[in-house]
């Protein structure tokens, strides 16, 4: 199984720890004769309830040999699926699932923040390995 | 020469045949600790000044198998370099450049145009056999 995949089952199995019901796996999205879900370079989104709130989550490996390559990637990827979502769907909230270690050596510097902090990111950072969510960050 | 080399010199030149003086190739940028242009899957930037105005050019070749990943990947490198030159730079005006036939399969659907004004790209269109600006679009 590749990296992605197994990053997508962690994920997948850790919203399901939580409670939330997997509504779409994948989520596929599209927009004014684009096809996003036709998107060979990107990992496959995630759209899951609870309790009447309704998620969709771009997981993330960040297994790339560059992690600024692999976050800009991620934020054009977020905030273009971002843009069909409120056209389509205005109530179901983004998340970009990031994992722990990718969080801890990355996340906290001063670039990053301030990325996230420009451009809104809600992110979802999880255990691979225990296949659990560790923080929500929105 | 790889395919984003060529299409490095084409941009590079047609700008010289504009007018402008190419003041750094690349362009390095850094940021709270995170070097910008150790960023392995991106293509290098120049920065070029003609009559006082000064630009930074991010230069795409959209030559992998998918136009959409292509897009994500531009769209967040550029929204983070913008705000890398908004805190150290301000004055310099930020472009995507993009060839020609990619702008005309790609760049005119809606999905591209809602991002491109939602975004505020800025973009330099380029014929990358002739080696000419044909566009800027701002």
């Amino acid at each position: 199984m590749a990296v992605r995949d197994t990053f997508h089952e962690a994920v997948r199995n850790a919203l399901v720890k939580e409670g939330w019901t997997i509504t779409h796996d994948p989520l596929s999205l599209s927009f004014g004769g684009v096809d996003l879900y036709i998107d060979l370079g990107a990992e496959k989104m995630i759209a899951a309830e609870r309790e009447g709130q309704r998620i969709a989550v771009e997981i993330k490996s960040f297994s790339g040999p560059s992690l600024v390559s692999d976050f800009h990637a991620a934020l054009g990827q977020f905030l273009n699926y971002r843009l069909v979502l409120e056209a389509q769907d205005a109530a179901r909230d983004l998340y970009l699932a990031v994992p722990l270690d990718a969080h801890a050596v990355f996340f906290s510097l001063p670039f990053a923040q301030a990325a996230i902090q420009r451009y809104q990111l809600r992110l979802l950072v999880y255990d691979g390995q225990k296949e659990e969510i560790v923080q929500w960050q929105s």
